[in-house]
């Protein structure tokens, strides 16, 4: 789960002008990677205590997660091309789908009491990254930049840390 | 102890198919591994405190962990070819035993009253996952698949966490 | 975010010497991230809670110095070369801007009894990096030594650990 | 400070064969920084307050260390070449030296009381790895097994966890 850029091929501007694409999905994905982050602090900030399923699902979160530095190098190096520009948005679609798994395992463990679940109530944001997700893996056999751009809204969308649950922490 | 997957040979679909042995080993691994980050989670749960020989013994079941990144992306890379398919093998036997030694070097620690020696009893899966490693290690040289196949039984088998001790701890 | 030097080609003593450079910036770029490090342990001394912003600050700051192998790989395979060279002071002017934005963040959230606005009053020593990160990378298209030295100054500077946070700790 | 073996050219026993050095190598490097790891949390537990000192003369000898997956790498790679073989010693007598520092710090801040001082006492081991390695260095360019022969005792030497902190701590 470690992003890696390559040492750029030259010591010129050429060289450093031909990171550019790499440097942007790097920036992308390190945002992605640090939403999942902050948004995990938050999360376990109202979790007591673990069983088997929530580590399960922490695990299942985890692999999709893993696999995002290649995804984002494979789209740095081919940003133009729309398999690998898809395959980054399904990965992300699949960490979503565990994030929203591992919610359910707390939810459940916590029981009719869960703290989490009066947190995160409707979960407006989560259900609208989704939407946005699967129409940019769809779209990039289009556009791919259509894809590339919606990957960046959605990023925005989350910048803002996850109010909901804070304010109920606090 | 990093899993790696290489950035795929070009843009299209067949350098995503040429992806599908080393991301189904790479799979496999991080189950396995998850597998013992879980136990590893439940067994210091009983432990309350370590000496030399535990801390010894859980370096050394690193070690074989360790290994697992470049056996993972050896077989990856060489599917149906039998050695690198029983070395995968044998390093997992390794961990096995490894986890073992673990296991009572805690015990011998905790004396009489061992918490864990009282959660473990039989170990029948442990025991049989023994029998399949070796089974596995060697009918990687008649049929390479064969053994893959026993690893992924191994590793569904273990999926569920170890609720004997959970249930003691809990 | 780990620094790594490459394998030497070859054996002998000239392959040692060809990696001299190499050497030298992942030196001086230890020393960088081990400031960062220690400065870090005493800043989060002060600090009790942490908020959304606090979390994003360091996130952002995490981001620059994520970069910090890359530029130094970059600057080590080519030291007489400007453009490397004034990367990688921008990377760490940027990284110390992230900085400055953490301490703000935090100030912010501790509101008028801030312990660390109390603890860092002038911040001398943190307005005059910055103008010598400044001038380097200027003088890095000028004479790319003469911007390593200003870099190797800046870190000769920071060695001493942050005692105005320290001696408020103790 | 992660250590790495390349994946074998090749699926056969002559592949395998070849990563002999190279194993040899990377399991002489484990054993060590385990040493390492080892007694540095038995050293920790005789610390309750940390300075900026200490702070430094950790990352002193966490710099030391982390060259040591190059250097093993290198001598992986030229088993029988005398600098690789003695580089690999300097970068041990020098992480050597870094945790004497280390351990100099702690005394200091413990002052008259320092538990860690009583627990030390004359430090026959470590004075005689510091022998070992200097003449492994020197033999190197002789004949590179005696020094590597010299760095497995050590290794072998050490493998026993320091039980002169830990009966004072227990």
């Amino acid at each position: 789960m470690v992003l890696e850029l390559r040492i750029p091929h030259g010591a010129g501007w050429a060289a450093l002008r031909e990171m550019v694409p790499e440097f942007l999905s790097y920036l992308l994905s390190f945002v992605f990677l640090g939403i999942y982050w902050n948004n995990h602090h938050h999360l376990f900030h109202v979790v007591d205590r673990v069983n088997g399923n929530i580590l399960w699902a922490n695990l299942h979160l985890l692999f999709w997660l893993s696999l995002v530095p290649v995804t984002t190098a494979w789209v740095g190096k081919n940003p133009s091309a729309p398999l690998p520009t898809a395959i980054y948005g399904v990965v992300f679609l699949l960490a979503a789908t565990a994030w929203l798994l591992l919610q359910a395992a707390i939810i459940r463990h916590q029981g009719a009491q869960s703290k989490l679940r009066a947190a995160i109530r409707r979960d407006f944001k989560g259900k609208l990254s989704f939407g946005l997700y699967a129409w940019a893996v769809a779209l990039a056999f289009v556009r791919p930049w259509i894809a590339q751009a919606l990957y960046a809204i959605v990023a925005l969308m989350w910048l803002v840390p996850d109010r909901r649950i804070e304010s109920r922490v606090d």
